[in-house]
């Protein structure tokens, strides 16, 4: 039917054939390819290369040429341009970035991202992401046998822990009172949600996006090692019970982001179960060790949770994001929750079986087949390689605090009961003073200097923070199946360097 | 530092060197990457083969082996899940794919996005992601500029378009009601939110999940186009008021998702100001128009809004997601609604201005740097290409709908206000019938029935969905530059012999 004249709107503007081939950028994809594969991974891994090559965002900014202009740029530019924006990022794939909840170069996963972004694919219906569609299924089924929820449930991947622990909040206020869906707040009792003090500040963003306000999330004390106390929880159950309050969330953390503390999920359960609460459990950072057999006891009880929060993008390195919830509930409490029904995307009247249609699942409209990159992981590792690799961070971490303990002038704030590691280093003008306020004030200082010089060095990248009373101290994380024992030395031996003269 | 002697672990677990290696799965990368050029790239968006290979759920079970093992598997069968999870998913940049509000193959978004799954980073801080942080904010300042707010704002890109709605909704209650924040809703009034009839499901969703509830969202009817009729819009805000409640947001949609309409915003806008609304604009879809100059004039008045979501992977074919939320603000409501100052990442005590962690703005923890992807595409074509490039959608679909028009069988539902051109499909057998309930009914049947077969022939993706009192009816979507005018010729032709026996 078409004709071979060519046709031109009054615009002029070209409608025969396309107006871009592919073809024509295939050069400039393989040429990106290469520099990718030469300068994101081999270098960006390379033990021998900086972390970061550090400039102040006034210089990058003249490095980067920002601005967007009406002329595009050529090729050979735009190449250049991907070249400086790797050049100019942190490696976080570094052996030596230990800066984060994540590191590490996942190869499997990041081949899945890459087959992911070029099929530019969204999960709403199996019609537009059939393979993503089951895929997401069978490791939320796996991720639920792992937790030991032995008739499964229900779950999905989304954009980030901080949406799943929302999620947690939104199912359990549903289930407790279906009716906010549709008439809100303002008619409801004040509701109560109790978390620990070390716990992820997500919870209490989610408490101030869902209307229920961050001063109705109930803070728990923690021991020393920063496990919530369950006597504790109950007391603060049942006095925010006594002001009139409906407690309806608990959320458990396994795996605290600066400790890396676990809560006694099962001690917590018992008291959710008592008081009929909603169990959640923030395992993002600490689901990792379901994976393995000789660490999963630290989880012990999560099984008795409502609904898991739990990131493979984090121990178990898949790319970002990487992000599971699951829900125990076998009654499709999520699709309830979260459907509104749009028709042009959640037709009843299709060919197949509908129940496939997850979108309507989500708080979101597109997202993204994330699953797949944890999937091809778990293929090609399997559950065992997988769970060795989680082994062999424990053990680094151990060989790490171990180490802390040996040397002259580092000190160890605890044992660590996960991969993180916290520390200060002492320098030689701060060994003989007494512990006191002068001491802690200028060992606060030390900290931020070293990190700066390290920045500036880009030899490694750890990160500090103050916690509780704490002066300013070292977390290292240890993850990655590619830092070595050697690694852990030089952390060590570079912070000593950089900061011996403060 | 480091001792030569081999360090095991007691559990034999080698500390020494790395224990996965970089280079041992570079083979292996090299392999993907050329599968993924052949099988995603270039047979994926070559108009001689399928959209998709179409298989049922059951059928793809079988062919995926989706098991989630305890031993891994070999390279050779990895490549072979990469190939076969190309193979059964749905070619969305197939020049034939017209199914969603996303289309089309951008090569230097493509690169842009290899990119930041490879660096694998975050946006929290600038010292993780210094160049990210600097790009984000250039191109949110770009688009403001085309939104005509000369005095510049703020914004975040984000998980995508329902997300940003949020963020608007919480913006506007957190403006007027910062107490909410703290306090939650359970003492605060019963507030309003107006939407059209035709708006996007999200607003709903969100009101569900802040707590506002959504009886509260108010439907504003729309014209026969699909606009919302501002008389109704202030009828509807007096009569809210008159019953106690308090209106403090209109959502006005820019490119509805089934019809492509546009709200008049300037008039909205009026209103907005006499009550003292904010006027948030979802511009997800219809924001591409901004950056044609011949019709951008759709938007008017857009200048006015309070906040703007802006979805480049839409019209402008960024790799998915890149969505954006844009406010007129300047006293840093972003930081203030969100903020929850966690000290292990945003110290204050750093050695750059901290003013560039941008990271508390954001309802999410971990956030992906989807800018960068628009920013390499903004830079490679120019805002004089990508204006070229809507413009050619426009005309796209006006020769889409003049060719509808001139077939017999063809049914136009309204002249396309934007790329999305509504239509039916009327079989011979259907075509002497007078309009009436017989006819709509037996109308109803015929789309579900060509999709169901266009899918398992793979040929092309056209959308069908009922909408308000209409029979099924196919929405095609006409973005990507890869489309030529013999496409849209195809997908008439072939639309008409897959249904002319029905």
């Amino acid at each position: 039917m078409a004709s071979n004249i060519e046709k031109h709107t009054n615009d002029d503007v070209p409608l025969n054939g396309p107006a871009l081939s592919v073809l024509s950028v295939d050069s400039f994809i393989h040429q990106s390819m290469g520099i990718i594969l030469e300068d994101a991974v081999k270098k960006a891994t390379d033990v021998r290369e900086k972390v970061c090559e550090w400039r102040s965002p006034e210089e990058l900014k003249e490095l980067l040429d920002l601005e967007l202009r009406d002329q595009g740029e050529s090729e050979s530019k735009i190449l250049k341009r991907c070249r400086d924006a790797i050049r100019y990022s942190v490696k976080t794939t570094h052996p030596r970035f230990f800066n984060q909840l994540f590191a590490g170069m996942e190869p499997y996963s990041l081949v899945a991202s890459f087959i992911t972004e070029t099929l530019k694919t969204s999960l709403y219906t199996y019609e537009m992401a059939p393979v993503f569609t089951l895929i997401e299924d069978a490791v939320l089924r796996k991720m639920m046998e792992m937790i030991g929820w032995e008739e499964g449930g229900d779950g999905i991947f989304n954009a980030g822990g901080s949406m799943s622990n929302m999620y947690a909040m939104n199912l359990a206020r549903y289930r407790y009172y279906p009716d906010i869906k549709e008439l809100g707040l303002s008619a409801a009792p004040q509701l109560a949600v109790f978390t620990s003090q070390e716990s992820h500040y997500s919870i209490s963003k989610a408490a101030a996006l869902m209307g229920i306000g961050t001063k109705n999330v109930h803070m728990v004390p923690t021991d020393k090692r920063g496990k919530m106390i369950p006597s504790a929880l109950e007391e603060q159950i049942e006095s925010a019970k006594r002001k009139g309050a409906v407690p309806f969330l608990v959320n458990a953390t396994a795996g605290t982001t600066v400790f890396g503390a676990f809560d006694p999920i099962d001690k917590i359960g018992e008291i959710c179960e008592k008081h009929n609460l909603w169990l959640h459990v923030d395992a993002c950072w600490g689901g990792g060790a379901l994976m393995s057999k000789k660490h999963k006891y630290l989880l012990k009880g999560i099984e008795k949770a409502n609904s898991v929060a739990w990131n493979p993008h984090k121990m178990l390195m898949t790319c970002l994001q990487c992000s599971a919830f699951l829900i125990r509930d076998k009654t499709h409490l999520l699709q309830h929750c979260h459907s509104a029904r749009a028709s042009y995307l959640f037709q009843q009247d299709k060919f197949y079986d509908v129940s496939y249609d997850i979108g309507d699942k989500s708080i979101q409209c597109s997202r993204k087949p994330d699953a797949f990159k944890f999937w091809l992981t778990w293929k090609a590792l399997g559950t065992k390689e997988l769970g060795q690799r989680v082994d062999r961070a424990f053990e680094m971490s151990r060989y790490l605090a171990e180490e802390i303990k040996k040397r002259e002038g580092f000190r160890l704030l605890m044992e660590p009961e996960y991969a993180n590691v916290c520390f200060w280093y002492i320098p030689p003008s701060l060994r003989n003073l007494p512990d006191g306020p002068e001491f802690c004030q200028k060992l606060h200082n030390v900290a931020p200097v070293i990190k700066e010089r390290m920045m500036k060095m880009g030899s490694m990248m750890v990160g500090y923070q103050p916690h509780g009373g704490n002066a300013n101290f070292f977390r290292m994380v240890v993850i990655s199946p590619q830092v070595s024992r050697q690694d852990l030395d030089f952390v060590l031996d570079e912070i000593h360097n950089l900061g011996k003269d403060l």
